[in-house]
């Protein structure tokens, strides 16, 4: 398998890009509009066709480029299914436990509602991409797009602090440096995860005081239809 | 073992962290001055004892680690040495061929000048450490610091690229968001190793009309001292 984390510096964003080097088809997870020749550059190169783009979820902070990749490459673009977020333009929505990988590349999506609505994350072999849920160190905000930390406690120290400790962590973005964590370290060296109850957890994320992010406005409705500004509502 | 790539975004620096899960040891490749809390800190959560830390070459770019990290856990700190560039400060001086790794993790310094006089690259079974003297899909500056292109294209195409094509590249900077490579890859898609001799790639380096390096003034007299300012020459 080929495997490469991609940094976008201006939004301090991961993508991750996995290929199978037995049919040479990749997918792409998180791509950013403004990379989208860096990746069709690096998939060219490494002879690798992509087949599959998806999102951890509807990003405030940068413009997705599932729909230019599907427009250039004719890839499927697949977005996780929230209660009341839906990106219409995906070619596909997931929901928990649907297979979203490709042939020699398995990835199960688990639901991980709290940061947004429709927050998944994807699980392969010994390693879990875990977008704006869980972060190296941290946890995404839960103050916008139907956020809801009492949710996202239930999706860490249900779902995600429940995997192996051994397994890696790929998060959606680092701010500091970081590239990758582990289940067991975040378990215990994330400050957010020492908490003692649900409510703990829920007083800590509604004192952030963050403000909005910078590209929101734009983000958000562009994301909804896979980046196409020219057909945002 | 454990193994971390981290990042230093003002100089686009990639620092390696290589631990061994059976001595809790850990020694640490290319650290820059201003993160070492930041390594510290980790380090100590994953439980793991600095018994070493080496720089590829003396950089002009940002300022080491060496000393503060050998002054606040008392590790060992290493150097290649060079015909004409000597850092002093260093515990010991690696040269081609050294095994400069710690106990369960085998690391080799290869001598490879060019980028400057004293450029190393280390390698540790399925990866190599390239410092500036190759990146993704560049190679290092030779203008200065004794840097000379006949050389670093002999280290390039003589040692590095004999390596086995899918030996994984980790370079010391890379400033569009790739995190590493492999020697096939950059063989094959590196455009300043798509030369035909050696004189064409000494012309590409001597009309690449770079400006000096911002920090290098503060860089270069520091880390011959490793990193302690105090006590620059």
């Amino acid at each position: 398998m080929i495997f490469r984390q991609l940094f976008h510096a201006e939004t301090s964003t991961y993508t991750y890009l996995l290929g199978s080097l037995a049919t040479g088809e990749a997918l792409l997870i998180d791509p950013v509009v403004e990379d989208v020749n860096k990746y069709l550059g690096l998939l060219e190169q490494l002879n690798l066709k992509l087949v599959r783009a998806l999102d951890t979820h509807v990003h405030a902070d940068h413009v997705t480029a599932l729909g230019t990749l599907r427009e250039r490459t004719g890839c499927e673009t697949i977005m996780g299914l929230g209660p009341s977020t839906k990106a219409e333009c995906a070619t596909r929505h997931a929901e928990d436990g649907d297979d979203v990988g490709i042939p020699g590349i398995d990835l199960r999506a688990l639901y991980t509602p709290g940061h947004t609505d429709d927050s998944y994350c994807y699980l392969m072999d010994d390693r879990v991409f875990t977008g704006d849920t869980l972060l190296i160190r941290g946890t995404g905000r839960t103050d916008f797009q139907n956020g809801d930390a009492h949710q996202q406690y239930n999706s860490l120290f249900e779902k995600l602090l429940t995997l192996p400790e051994d397994t890696l962590v790929y998060p959606g973005h680092d701010y500091k440096g970081f590239t990758m964590s582990t289940i067991g370290e975040e378990k215990r060296h994330n400050p957010r995860l020492q908490v003692h109850s649900v409510d703990e957890y829920v007083d800590i994320m509604e004192h952030l005081n963050l403000p909005s992010p910078k590209y929101m406005d734009v983000a958000v409705p562009a994301n909804l239809t896979c980046g196409n500004l020219a057909t945002a509502p």
